[in-house]
Order: structure tokens, then C-alpha cells, then sequence
């Protein structure tokens, strides 16, 4: 099975380059100027198109079981509308609630997911409880099931929420396995209850919902994660970044020599809080998502300033969609709206527009954000996250001169409606490789995959990207005693 | 009984000038040129000479019951020494176990302080567990024992610690009874963890007490302590401002509008962590404390700058002095040395040498950052902090162009040893008048009060410095739900 | 001549109190609580009421000869708007051209306002070139003539514009005369070229006005500004700060203990760049002056945040008001709109609304920042800037529970504008006295005072507030220089 | 002629991994596992090596002409000691006087190294002063010469400075060829008068060049710098940054979107300006650059977080060697001092020895800021900056285990002291080849090339790296004027 992919430029994270593309049975073998089609070869057309890295979606949460319900986008239309945005693989998270187990769960999702995925992904792990079986699984999670990512909860009190001696705990053996610790960074102490005070007051809106959990509670959370990663010497990788001054905090860590990464989202990048005062409820409702979006209407510059300058590393999407009439569910309490954005299939788009096309950042530094990193930073690199022989062949022809609108009504999700409603995007995956195939055209919007035509994409501990600097800071840094005569004067008798 | 205090520079807070000042009964009674001395009156000549206002040391530990034994500066030594460097007010801190009674813990420490004290004192409260026993006493401290400063711990876990969700409604609890919260912020999870952990590597010496507790353990407690603070609309001051990183936090809270105070001490303004790596085990031990010195040498000029711009509040000691034989319990074991340092005698040395001579603060702003801003802050001004008309007659001719050397073989501290030994200080209290009498003449070492001359100072609620912006909050940022339409849509049906 | 003011809360910059303040012959004679009125005394009923000292305006262009025309509130017209808002005294400047002389200004402005103030009145001198006859002048003028301050501009490239080595020499010479330097900061070079090139490309309109002079021109010259003053030792007062980037440059020149101060002004505080994009011509061109208002509308609060926790000194308004039909000469180019806005009547107005009743500010610090501090740094503090005995009786009684809307239709100044029109504010000075006089009564509009009630109030240099640090750096910082052997080894031989 | 490397770790930009090298005709020709050696091909082992791309020094001044003397590192001993440390091409300036022509200069220079270099070399070029001439040869440069960018001077008054008016137009000059702006970024009026007044004050000795342009001169300038070119839409290279205030700046424009590049230099990343207050004139004196290295001893540090978080970009040396009887010039006024310190032999192993050794940066890093990012930047990626197939076979066998220590008695340049005498360095280039070359080996100090070895390397305007984000900020941001009905109202006539 060959695919050409002629005349395009090819963009990777650190220069772009005239030049085709060779992809057979699902690799990359040739990259260079005039290469000829093999016999039996689809040949595609990039003339005046950008080839781009295929898309890596490192948050999602496809068919999550949650408050009694389930996640509309499954492993399914989750990964067939992220195809049509240009993503070809996601990172979705395990997540069994306290007292289950880590294997048994992996088990669970991964058979979910592999009859279903229409592109490649791989699995976070959630560490929801602590214990010494937890501490075990992770270490067979780490060496027998290639994950080597473990988030942990700051919020979500009695549900998800790790108190800091558990991180700690959990923090020290992730290190000790050359895996990454993640966090959902914020205070759930404050959450649990300034939520129920809100609602007391009668604030029962969705309004509510950011309003007791202002930015600084996830900016709080947000340094006391690193801090608390920094003490054991662990890697730490903050998911959806969502507010300028949590932003701040990682960026300051990385300044100060911390191992510390910062994911914002497309929703973070893409829309903002104001939305949470949206007349209409079901409006306001569909932006329900933990940590909340920001009111502030400057943050999704901000933070998109903060991707191009490197201060914040990757971007997913926390898609977790929930329709309308779930989202009902909380109606007259806002704790009760199951929680969860879109983002998925457009994620690509709108940083292309917010990003690229604005000025901010250049195309490699897009694809770096949205592809090269995440392989990175995962351990995936380079078999995802660029073009170059022996790569996998998950690429996208790009072209940055045509523009869309999203919709819900037009958009491959399930979800019946789209936190980006209306707006312009610049860019377009007109065409979409997932290990060597042509697996989506955009006109005609066309699917030449089926369902389980992605893998899972088992990935090893001790990722050089995250552990040099851990390792040699762990010889670097090695507690040091003074040396000194014993002390050997008097010492005070204390009563019995 | 009166005492006239003639020909100085009257310096308070908000400016210098030439006058007088009458001192009769206790109180000033006149401020201005060329008063006459009334009969039987004591005549001090301050020509060429500053008056200030007596000092006020926000934060002693006089007589402490600490890990099994007492700091030997008691609340007459630690006052006579008090007296002897300028300051004439201390503000000392109840401190009983968990499970102890407020109500209990106050009689006991205020019999300890009435029969010793030789300047005048007030109280705060250490609130070391939750109860509703706790919430209730809170309130009776405050509405009639005269104390509406509360200090919470971050720290010493099992012992004192508070948990967030304890903070919050121990800080709501505050708020709603006008009195301010103090925290002592550090995170006392890590440290637990990491104390062990040095042991364990071996590192017993008393660098390892600043190694478990690095400076950024310090600054995530602060930024926690604040928002938390802010949560409930709690006004906050931050005791011990130790590093320049926890410094920086309550600066950017500060300027984010929240109402929060910082407090460094002469200790983090006049020496600093190095001291902890000396090779004498003595040397060393006398400088635990905790939150640690740190040492990182440019520590004590960023904090004295920050106290010169207003970024920082007010000064204490946090002076709590244990024997080089009593420190000695830990000497083979960081975590066993009892915790303290001196400072309450060389406080306003200290600050005048590296503030004042250095010529990064003038003389008014040293005023307020010895005494009037903690009068402020503590609800106490003008009856303390001000040299007017109507004022208490704690005043002190300071003489800035004397200089004398800092040693334990001359302080007056019942400690025998000096954290800033050898430190040549500007700035001499030549004459400490007290409550309208002159209590102690620098030249031939004279007190001319015995135990008991100091008094009580009870404090209402509601300090206006304090509560001013907090009640303008309380009504402005009420939260507002949107006025929407009751939702009708459908909502899905849970499985039961 | 006698006025009485009963049952009022006094409100200094320090704290709040109930008393009566009784007034005679221009100067405040008692403060206290029962004060009996003596004969022939006005008595006014405060009950409810705050009492505060009167406004100080340390910025404003009386009737300035500017562009060709004059600015229409004139020193009476402008100096009645004042008392109306609760301001009792302006600082006003003296601005010739570069060749002309600072005693001849001097003349003419006084002049000009002696006849026709309704208000106590200060100048600032403007130095617009430099020379010998300059320094020369103004060391009279320090010493002879009542003034200590001296403003320097960056931009007004060719009119008023001095280069960095003039900005040396003028500020090194104020040092020498105790005077304090001020600036407008803003890149005159940029400026010069940039609104060019605007014209140029056809943006013509107001908005043009802003786009050539964003807020990074004026951050950098604050920043130039404060390092050439620093240099020499020599404090700066940053006049008009009118972005959050100048003035976080304030902030962190003062963090790191430098003498500067910073003034925003009623326009920065209360409105914003986005006027300048109004479709009518007129609207936003009466908006413009130099430097712009902001475009980013967050602009305001941040000001007024560093306003309240001191990182910002006092404010001004740069009252400088051009009718519509004057800003109208610049009707097809933007830089021949004669630059000004209002400002002088609605201060205290607008600060107080934005401030206080929004919970950022507390009344004292409210009093601090309108009155107080200007006193402070302009020396004339306790004369003014605070009630107390011996101080000129200049005050208002503030009503803080009533409001008004801002219009051009009902405020006393000329102008035909007024850039709040609308704004609904809080707090009113219901009752205005001035030199012991109660000169304005809001309801009925009442004025009681004529033209000429106003006095010049003369100056002495070294104010003690801005010099004391000044004076302690300039032994403390004095050059060291390194004491060595004399260099007696080979030196090679330059070729001649 | 062809060099197999095998075993080596190959360690780019992006990654690290195993691989042979293969280099024929001076051209990397494969990469990749067991490469078999074709004939007469030199095989070099590097087992247990790290296999990296050449250095690339961004900053020199070889045998410079200036203050009357020549700088003793030339063509050949510079370019020597390059290859000995692992830097494999330099970058040196062209810098001529005011008054002269930037075609002759250039060809003045390139007579000089051509016959000299031993490694290859490319030019900036200076522009001190401006006129119309420098406007066109700036154009026939840029298009002819192969040399993209050129450096302004804000220091050396009268020499080399130009005013802030003469930036704009370069910079706007720079911007319409496609060329990078680079600034020596110094307030030199500051210096000018500084200076001055430091020797009249007696100041004459080495200390005495700090201290008349501490760090916030530069970081001022550093700040002008980059709003002029932002400004005028131009790219803009800091160069030798010297103290934490400018790298700070630089890193807040970065942040704030603004295409900005920091380069720091051997000597501000491996001592600091303590140096200048030693007691051995020629000690200090061999330390005198401009900027000058900074008194702050966490300087050093602070500058290498920078590098490594991304903030800054890529590293020179400003190497540019007088020898200590030249400096000797200046023994009575350090004035006469001639400028400059070493590092182009030095500079790779100081950053491996506190960037990566001390864990703050990771290998991969290392590569980007001692090579890489200087390819990308100055538009020579992937010829320069890369292992990969087709890139210029510049490569180094790194031995990360190994350390020397520093002395001027075993370098090999020139000059007759180093600055970082007796440091220990981890990390050694053991073997180095240059143009596909093995040109160095360590053991034995062996050169295998002679002069005019080095090759002049030609490089295009328009960097994609650089000009990316410029060209869409071009379209992006162009101003846009409001549309308003044209202004019909009435205008006030103005006096003739």
C-alpha cells in the first residue's frame, strides 16, 4: 500500500521544505525532490498546500462514563471527526473511580477503543486513590502496558481528589518509573465549597459554575502541583491550562530549571468565560468544563502568545461532549452539568487561525504545538510528530488559504453543539494520511477508513525529552551534609 | 507624672518636625515648640536627637512550651530586652495543642504576662485544630477578650497544621467576626516527607532543616493561604516573610487588589541561610527556625526593599530562644532542635542599619514599618504607632549617628547566643519612655520600671485599616446570577 | 472669620474619626469632638458625612497657549470646576518655548492666574531646552520663586523635546537644588516618524493618534526616564501614566528602590483608548492627548489597583480643554488636534466611584492619593494634604451615598465636551471649603468665593519625603574605588 | 576524501540516538545504523561519545582594529582555538567607522580571513553611521554579498552610535531587504557622562567601566531597542546580553509576541563582574568588555535558565582578545582600556559545564543554543546546525565524561590570559571535523588543517525562521483607519 504526496511544501517543527512524500504500508520511506510514484501508488496533489504532521490530540475523553451518563463522541465519532480536522491520533484517559483497579481498567477502555478508532491513539492513566496496589499497577502499567503518563486530581473532592501527601507518594514512584505525573490543577477543597455556597446564595446557573472556581484557584493548584513534582524530582505536565495566571505559574517554573510542561486547549485558545453568562441555558450549559473557561476576554491571546514562545508546550482538547439534553441534567444546579467541551476535530483550525494566521506564531512552531511536542514529550518522537523517513505516514495536506465556519450542524461530531459556533477558521485539512492511507478528503467529505483502522501506540518510561534533565538533576542536586566534628557539649535533660 | 521630652525631631509615619513632647499620666499631652515643663516633671533633652514612636514587635514567643522544654527569654527578659532596643509594645502568641480551649489557653499565657511584663503586650491566638468548641471561642476572644488576630499553621502537621478545608472555614469564621487571619505558611505535607527523607540520606545537620524546606515550599503555601483567604473575603497577614519568593507572592496579591499583609522579621532582614552550612554545629543550630533563613544571600535587601515600597506591612521577631544546650536535643537530628531565633531586642537596630543608613528607606517609612502599620493593622491607632496628641507615651530618642556592636555577651536576651553577632548596628534608643515613663537609658544600662509596668492592650474587631475594603467587597462582589428563562428543554432520564 | 463643621467623620490619609473641626482666618484652629462655635461662626452640619481635605490637582494647563489657540477653561472657569468637584488647589504649569526664558514664563503665567483663581494654586516649570541661562534660572527660580519642580519632555519632538544628554544635565543640576524632576514619557523620535507614516497611509483620524504612539512608546521613555534620573541621583515624577506597561514600569523602579513616582490622571483612571475608533468625529477627538488613552479597557482598573496598593503616588488630570470646534482645526489630521482632555471637576468624582465604592481602595487611601501625597511630594505637607490643627483649612464634605451623572450640559468647566459624559458617579462634594471659606454649596449650586480668592503657594526645595533617601544614597552609593598597587608592568607602544 | 564516525550517539536539536555518520566531500551523506566504511575512508570511533554538530559562534571580533591597536586572536589563531573547542564556524563582524563604505569594508575583511580562517566563517556587518550610501549598500549587501544582517550600536558615542531617529530608518531599511537588525544595546549618553564623571571622581581602575554603566543601562537600551524595531515591523538580535534586567526584557517582548532573539556570551554564562573589584590590575583589566560583565554573581545562572527555557536564543563570545600590555593602554584610565574578553575557544565546553553537566539544560538543548538556533536564525539551517544527510560535515565527538580545567598556559589563542582560568570543564571535543574533515584531535593536540582551510558561507535575506511571523504581522496588523463621515462642522480659525 503506497501513497505519493507530490509538490507540497513540507512543514515540520524546524523548517519547511519543498519536497514529496513516499508512504508505504503505513511509513514514511522517501522524502525529497521528485520522487516517482511506485506501481500501484495513490498519487496526491499538494501543489501550493502545506504537508503537515498529522495532528496529536493529547487530551481526550472519548465514551466517558460520567455522573451517570456517558460521553456522546465515542471512540467512534471521536476519532472520525478528528480525522476531518487533521488530527490522526489521540491520547485518551483511562479513568476508573477510587478503589479500582489500574489494569482492570486499561483492559475496560482498550476495549472500548480498539474496535472503534478510526485513527491511532494511546492512554493516560487516572490515579483517582492511593495505595499500595495502585503503586504496584503503576509500575506494571509503566513497563508491561506502554503507558507512562498518570494524571492525578487536585479537584473533584471524594470522586477524583489526591490530598498532597498522595501526590507526593504518587509523584516519587512515577519518578521512580521514568514515567510522567499529569494534574488537573485545582483546589477542590475551594471548589467543594464555594460550589455549594454559590448554589446556597442562588446562584444556580452556569455562571456559577466559574464563579466558584475563579483563575486563581487553578493558578494556586497549578504551583503546588509543580512544586510538589519539583520536591520528588518528578516531570510534571499540567493539563488544560486554562486561565492566564495558571499559564504565569508554568511558565515561572520552567524559568526557574523545573521539569514542568503546560497543555492549554483548543477551548482555552478558542473561546472564552463570557459564554457562562450566555442568556440562553443551554448555551451557557454546553461550556460546562472543569477548570472553567476565563470571563477574561484577553486569556486566549495571552495564552496562545505563551505557545509561541515556548512557555507552554502542547495542546489538546479535554473533548468530553455531553448534548444538550444531558447537560439539562443540571438544570437547576449547575454541580449537576456533566462537565465537558468539544475540540476535537477542530482544534487543529482554530490555533491555525488564532495562531498562525494572526501573526503569532509561524507554521513550525504549529507544528510543534500540535504535533512534533506531544510525540516529544510522550515518547512517541520521531515515530509520530514528523515527516521524515521511517516516521509513521500520518500526514495532512494543508492549505492555509481557504476558510471555513464552524457548526454543529456541519461538523462530524456527535454532540449536538459546538463551543465555536459561527467562527471563521483559516486553514483546512483538505486531505488526511493515517498510517499511509488516504483516510479523509475533505471535499466531498469523504472517509476511506473504517472503524478499527487506528492502533494503540504503546509508549516506554523514561522519555529522553522529560528525563535527561530529571536524571541528571538527580546526581546534580543529591542532598549534600556538612561535614563537621560531632557535637559533644552539654545538652539539656528533658523531663520525663 | 509627667515627662517632657524637649528639642528632638518628632518623626512619625507621615513626617518629621521639630517639637516637644508633654507626656503625662501615660499619654501625650501636648506635641510643639517650646512647651514648658510642668511641675515635678522629668525634662529628657533630645536635641539633635529623632523621637520616634516605640516599637512594636508584632510577633514573640516569650516563655514558649516547645517540644518539651521553654524558651528561656520569658516575658520579663524578653521585655526588659524589648525596652532596651527601642521597641515598647509586643504582640505575643497564645499557642495551646489540639484539642485545647482558646478560652483556657488565653488565662494561662495572660498569667504567664502580667506579673513579668516590663512594656506593655497584646495577644494573638494560634488556632490549632477545627471544632465548633473552636468556632464558638473565636467569637467570645474577639467580641471580649480583646484579640482579633487568629494565626493558623500550613506547617507542623499532627501538631498544629489545619487542613485547606479547615483554613477556609476557620478564615469565613474570621471574616464574620471582624478579626484578621495570620498564617504561618509552609507546606507542611513536604515537609513531613522530605524531613524524613534527609534523615534518611543521611543529612542530620541543620542545613537539612532548610534542605526539606526549600524556599518554594514556603511560596506555595502563601499563594494558597491567600487565595483561600480571598476565597471567603478574609482579610490575611502573612507571619514571617522568610523568602523572596514568598515576598513576591504577597506583593502580586496585593496588586491584584486582595487584602493581604506581609510580615518579614529582623531575622529574614538581617541575616540569612548560609548560616545553617557553617561548620559549627552551635553556630548553625541557633538559626533554626522555621520557615527557614534562606541562603540565598540576596534574600535580606529584596525583603527590605519590599518593606520600603510597601509591599511588605510590618516587622517582627518571631523571637522564641531556646540555649545552645536546649537546640543541642537535636544534634543528631534537625528535627528535634527546638525552633527559634532572637531578634525582639535588635529589631530596630537592624532595620535602621540596613534600611535606613543604606539609604533604601527614610526615617518615616521606618516608623511605620516598626509601629504604625502593625498599630493600624492590629486596630490599635493612634492609641499606639503615633507620637500626637492623645497617644499612649511610648516614644524613644533614637540617635542615628551612634553605632554599637551586636553580641551575646552584652544584649540583654536571656538566650546565650545572637543570631546577628558581630553586626555593627546604626541607630542607637538612647532613651525608651514607656507608658510615660522613662523605662530605660542606653547610657549606664539603666531600667527604671520593674515586672509588671507593662499593661494588656485589648483590641476590637473591625480594624478600619483592615475591614474598610473588606466590607466594600462584601456588597460589590455579592454574587450575581443571570436572570435567564427557566430551561424547559428535555433532559435525559438517568438510569436508577 | 469662622466656619464650623459639625458631626462629621474626619477622613485623613491615615485614618477615619468622628470630630468637629473648627476654622479661623484661613487655617484649621481645633479638631475634636463637641467644639462650641464661637461668635459670628458658620456652622456646617456633617452629620453622615465624611469630612476630607481637600483635592490637589498636581496636573493641569490653564488656559495654555497651544497649536496656535488656547485652551478655553482658563484659571477662573478651570479653577470654579475644581472647587465644584472638591478639588482646592491645582498645580498648574508654566510652559514656554525652547530660546525662552523660565523667569519671564514665571511672570506671565502668575499673571494670568493671580486675577482670576478661585483656588489656591502652585506652578511647575516646563523646561523645553536646555542651556546655561537655563540651569542658571532655574536655581532662581528654586530659591526665589517658590517652585521645585521641573518637568522635562521625551516627545513634542522640535517644540518641547530634550535629548537623553540634555535630560542628564537638567536632572543632575535638580539635584543639586533640591527640586524634583518630572517628565512626560513618551519616545519623541517614534512619534515624529510613526505619525508621519500613519498620515501617509491614509489613517488620518483620532485613532491615528493612538496607532503611532502605542503603550510600548511610552513604557520605554518611563523606563529611559527613571534610569537617567537614577543615574544622577536625581528623583523623577512620571507625570500622566496612562498604560499598564508605563506603569508597571513605576512599580518595578520602585521595588528596586528607586526614587519615582508616578501620577495617573482622572482620564486614565476613568476612560479609554476605545474612544478613539467612535464614529464621530468629534467624540473621539476630544479624547485626544498625549500620551493616548489606552485601547485595552482593562487599562483603568489596573491603574487603579496600583493606585491603591502604592505603587502609584498621586493624581492629576492634565486638564488641558479644547472646544470641539478648536480639536476641529485638526479635522483632516490627526496631529493638528490640539491635545487635551478635562478632568478637573470630576477627579475626585471619578476616583472615588472607580475606587472606592468598587472595593479597590479604602477611603483613607482615597484621601492619600487625591490629596494627601501630592502634598507629600510637592511639599506643602501638613500645610495641606491633611485636617489637622495648623493646617490651611481647606476641605469638603463628602457624601458618599449620593451620586450624579456626569455631563457637558451640567459641569462648570468651558468646554464643550466631556470625556465621562454619562458615567454615573459616586460620592459628591456637597459642601466645598476653601482658606476657611466655604466657597461652594453643590446643592443649589452655590459659589461663594469670586475670582482672586485663590493664592499662590510657594514651595521650598528638598522636600523631606522625596530627599531624605536621596540625601542617605548619595553617601551611601558615593563611588568606590578599588584601592591597588600602581599598573607598573610593559604597555605597548601605539603607533603615532 | 571521506570520515566515517561510528558508534557515536548522534545528538541533535530535536533528539539523541545511535547512529554512524557517514561524511563524503564535505557533505554528511548517511546517517544510520551499521554503515559500512566505503575506500580510503577514515573511520573514527566514538563509542561511549556523543556525536554533535559543530559549534557556531554568533559573536567574534578577530584581529579587530580598535582604539589604535588589533586585537591578537586573527584569522588564524581565532579560527585555531574555534576548532580545538568543537565550534566549527564563526560569525565575525565587519565594522567600520563612521564615514566609511560598507562594500569596502566588507572586502577589506574578507581579504583578512580568507587567507586565514581554519573553519568556516560568515559576517555581520556594522552600520555606524547613516546616510543614503549606507541605505543602498545596506540593499546591495544583503542581495550581492551574502551577508543578512547588521548590527547598530547604542554605545560608543561618537564612534559608533547612532540616534534612536537613524534606528528606525535602518531598522525599517533592514526590514524591506529581508535582513535581521542587530543592536549593541548600551544608553550611550549615560556612559558618555558617566564615564566621565567616574574618572574626575578618582574612579580611573577597571572597576570603574561597570560602574559607570550598570545593568540597567543596558536593559534600558535593550528595551528602545526592541520597541524601535517592533516599530517598524523589523526583526531584532540582542547581542551579548550581559545582565538578568536585559534578559529579562528580552524575554517579556518575546512573550508579548514580538519577533526578538537574546544572545548571551561565554563570559556572561561562565563568570561575572566581580572581576572587575580584584586587586590585580591586569586581572581585572582582562575582564573589561562593553556591556560589561555584571557584579551580581547569580547572573551566570539566571542567563543559562534563560537560554535553557527558550527565552534566549543562541550563544557567542564577543571574542576579541587584546593582550594584557594592550590593555595596559589604559592602566591610568579605564577609558583606554581596549575592549573584549575570549571565548571562542572556550564557550562550548563553559555551556556543557553549566547548562548541562550542573542538569539546568539537556543535551538536545545544548545543541540548539551552540549551534542550531544560530543556523536557523542567520538563515544557514539545515547547511549548518544539523546532522542529517546533505548538511555541511561539521561535527564533533563530545566526551561528556571527561574534564580539563582552563589556563591561558595550555589554550590555544593567542592571548596571554583567559577568563575563565582555572575552571574545570566537563566535557571534551575530542575529535572535530570541519568541512567533512577530521580537523582536530584532542589527544595529542593535533591539527590536521591549515589555514584557508575555513570557507566564507554566503547567507540569504528573508530567514524563514525569522521572517516567518514578520510577513504575517505585516499583513495582519496593518493599520486601519475608521470610517467616518467626513467632518462638515465648524473649525475655530486661527490668527495669521
Amino acid at each position: 500500500m503506497a501513497v505519493l504526496v507530490k509538490n507540497g511544501k513540507i512543514v515540520n517543527h524546524d523548517r519547511s521544505f519543498k519536497a514529496d512524500v513516499l508512504c508505504v504500508d503505513g511509513k514514511i520511506v522517501e522524502v525529497g525532490e521528485n520522487i516517482q510514484a511506485p506501481e500501484n501508488c495513490q498519487v496526491i496533489d499538494a501543489t501550493d498546500r502545506l504537508v503537515i504532521p498529522g495532528g496529536i490530540d493529547t487530551h481526550t475523553h472519548m465514551q466517558l462514563p460520567f455522573m451517570g451518563t456517558y460521553a456522546v463522541d465515542d471512540f467512534h465519532t471521536g476519532t472520525r471527526a478528528a480525522l476531518s480536522g487533521g488530527t490522526t491520533m489521540i491520547c485518551d484517559f483511562v479513568l476508573g473511580g477510587k478503589g479500582t483497579s489500574l489494569i482492570d481498567n486499561f483492559k475496560q477502555w482498550k476495549s472500548w477503543a480498539d474496535p472503534k478508532v478510526m485513527c491511532d491513539f494511546t492512554f493516560h492513566m487516572g490515579i483517582t486513590w492511593w495505595s499500595e496496589q495502585i503503586r504496584e499497577e503503576m509500575s506494571k502499567i509503566a513497563s508491561e502496558y506502554g503507558v507512562n503518563s498518570f494524571k492525578t486530581f487536585m479537584a473533584y473532592k471524594d470522586v477524583f481528589m489526591l490530598e498532597d501527601d498522595e501526590m507526593l507518594e504518587c509523584y516519587r514512584h512515577a519518578a521512580g518509573i521514568g514515567a510522567l505525573a499529569m494534574v488537573h490543577a485545582e483546589n477542590g477543597h475551594i471548589i467543594d465549597r464555594e460550589s455549594k455556597r454559590m448554589v446556597a446564595e442562588g446562584v444556580t446557573g452556569p455562571e456559577g459554575h466559574e464563579m466558584c472556581r475563579p483563575e486563581h484557584v487553578e493558578a494556586e493548584a497549578t504551583q503546588r502541583a509543580c512544586v510538589i513534582a519539583d520536591t520528588v524530582n518528578c516531570p510534571i505536565y499540567v493539563v488544560h491550562v486554562m486561565s492566564k495566571s495558571a499559564g504565569k505559574v508554568v511558565s515561572e517554573m520552567r524559568r526557574d530549571g523545573k521539569v514542568v510542561f503546560g497543555e492549554p486547549i483548543a477551548a482555552s485558545l478558542g473561546t472564552d468565560g463570557t459564554n457562562y453568562w450566555h442568556k440562553c441555558w443551554r448555551h451557557a450549559a454546553a461550556h460546562v468544563m472543569g477548570p472553567p473557561l476565563r470571563p477574561d476576554p484577553s486569556t486566549p491571546k495571552i495564552l496562545m502568545k505563551q505557545l509561541a514562545c515556548g512557555e507552554l508546550e502542547c495542546t489538546g482538547t479535554d473533548n468530553c461532549t455531553f448534548n444538550g439534553n444531558q447537560k439539562a441534567l443540571g438544570k437547576d444546579d449547575f454541580r449537576k452539568i456533566p462537565n465537558g467541551v468539544n475540540g476535537v476535530e477542530d482544534r487543529m483550525g482554530v490555533i491555525w487561525t488564532k495562531g498562525v494566521h494572526s501573526g503569532i506564531m509561524d507554521e513550525n512552531r504549529f507544528v510543534a504545538v500540535t504535533s512534533t511536542n506531544a510525540a516529544k514529550v510522550f515518547n512517541m518522537y520521531p515515530q509520530k510528530g514528523i515527516i521524515q523517513v521511517g516516521s509513521d505516514a500520518d500526514l495532512v495536506v494543508w492549505n492555509p488559504d481557504r476558510s471555513r465556519n464552524i457548526s454543529k450542524d456541519t461538523h462530524h461530531q456527535a454532540v449536538d453543539w459546538n463551543i465555536f459556533e459561527g467562527m471563521e477558521i483559516h486553514g483546512i485539512a483538505e486531505k488526511v494520511i493515517s498510517r499511509g492511507v488516504l483516510a479523509y478528503e475533505h471535499d466531498g467529505d469523504f472517509f476511506h477508513v473504517e472503524q478499527g483502522h487506528g492502533k494503540f501506540v504503546p509508549r516506554q518510561p523514561y522519555s529522553e525529552y522529560v528525563y535527561s534533565r530529571i536524571r541528571q538533576r538527580e546526581k546534580f542536586y543529591k542532598p549534600q551534609k556538612v561535614e563537621r566534628e560531632p557535637y559533644t557539649g552539654p545538652v539539656i535533660k528533658l523531663p520525663q
